[in-house]
């Protein structure tokens, strides 16, 4: 994330002993944790988490979850998390709340490539004990469990092969899934859309676009908005969008948000967030004080 | 496997070597290729195979799959492919027998610790172009899919951790769908058995015979035996015997295969086979000419 102003050279035992003391007394000091985590990038982060570790003999992070709360503590956690812990966090948080956080799920399910899944779903299991599909699949039922089972499972074919006659009959399929208010054909919905390689997903995607004039993630939105259609319209979006988030850049997202909003990403976080939350998350967008 | 007389000492280029000579001319002699091929083990026949490739730049098992066909073909190539591999080329036959043969796919699965299937996902993909996932999912329907797409995309929990109360309620889940004919609980049966730990599924068996006195395994048999319940059966007596399949030893199996049919293994086998397939298996069970 490009947009972090992290010194080139940092002594990580120098920031652990910072941390160290930030933590001291009744109440952290959250500036100083800000000014250490808000200004190093991941690797420079690891490199603190370790040696904190060897200094202290204690977990940073679980030093962190006893210092700092709510909001800012979510954020800071989330920050200094490898990505594949971070997102097992995510995705552990998202069952917890049920309902309508399903489709953060289906995001990240969706984006990530089969090995960086995969790397999930290791990192879950060792620290939840428990298989992402155990959890989910405990905690829905019909369609919207096939579907999220279906793509945090996934071992997707990563070629760029396309088999054309494949897009133009599974177009077909879905087309007639959303034709009906009530589609019977669901199941083979999600069969094609936690089973092909994405870029087979793209081509069919383009086909139904270029035959009904209409892109799919568009005229899901037409549907019944349950959690099984919200999700299923996050999976085919980033499936559909897969490679953009590859090239993620805070720099570029600040960009597109301005173009988009024609308010600065800034202004508006600004504005929704306050305390020690804004000013880590704004440290993050590159803001200096 | 303990009964195959390999010597302890073999030279990869002699048996290389020998092999291609076993090819030239009219027709491959195929004594030569199951008196080499039948007593050398698993890490011997990599090395044969590499040592081949090195002389001659060409693949043994390409080689092979152009000399010889049947039964003895197929049983060469399983023979000296890798264990990732081989059952990787076993699940792709059974998805193309389809129907009675979808409790291979079962039983392949339910038996691998989840490492070990990973492994198989990864050869499929790169020997197929296609997912595991995909191509079960494209040739079957309803619960047999829900059942076979789910053990082959497991990632299981593989801890030892037992949790007696929900061994109890899903034994009674079991117990509520065997129990009516047309079962409506089979959604949860699957989902059950695709997710939880093998740990956790053995209690849970353990459970459902303690109160009912007769096992799931055998409860199933007076079942409609359709190809789900063939596959759920499979994939119930698997998970049940995993962790026999770990020591897995040829010797056993030909005392255990005495012990229950009175029969030796060597004699049926060499009433149901003819030719060369017959001479390899034999040479594979130890029997000596």
């Amino acid at each position: 994330m490009a947009t972090i102003v992290a010194p080139s050279q940092i002594s990580p035992v120098e920031d652990a002993e910072a941390l160290r003391l930030a933590f001291k007394g009744w109440g952290a000091d959250n500036k100083a944790i800000i000014a250490i985590l808000g200004h190093r990038n991941v690797h420079q982060r690891q490199q603190i988490r370790k040696a904190y570790d060897e200094l202290f003999e204690e977990d940073l992070l679980k030093r962190l979850e006893s210092e700092i709360s709510g909001d800012f503590e979510r954020a800071v956690y989330r920050w200094i998390l490898e990505p594949a812990d971070r997102d097992a966090v995510l995705i552990n948080v998202a069952i917890k709340h049920g309902g309508k956080d399903y489709h953060v799920v289906a995001e990240i399910a969706s984006v990530l490539s089969a090995e960086e899944l995969l790397a999930v779903r290791r990192a879950y299991r060792n620290r939840y004990k428990r298989s992402i599909e155990e959890d989910v699949s405990a905690n829905t039922t019909g369609h919207l469990r096939q579907l999220l089972v279906g793509l945090v499972s996934s071992f997707r074919y990563e070629g760029d092969e396309i088999n054309p006659k494949l897009a133009q009959s599974e177009a077909h399929i879905i087309h007639e899934s959303l034709k009906e208010k009530k589609g019977n054909n669901e199941e083979e919905v999600i069969r094609i859309l936690t089973t092909r390689s994405k870029t087979q997903l793209v081509a069919t995607f383009n086909r139904y676009r270029d035959e009904h004039g209409v892109s799919v993630s568009k005229k899901l939105l037409d549907q019944t908005s349950d959690d099984f259609h919200k999700a299923l319209h996050t999976a085919i979006r980033s499936i559909n969008d897969h490679k953009k988030y590859y090239e993620k850049d805070l720099k570029d997202i600040k960009e597109l948000y301005y173009k988009r909003n024609s308010v600065h990403l800034e202004d508006a976080v600004s504005k929704e967030t306050s305390g020690d939350y804004k000013k880590f998350i704004l440290a993050l967008l590159g803001k200096q004080e």
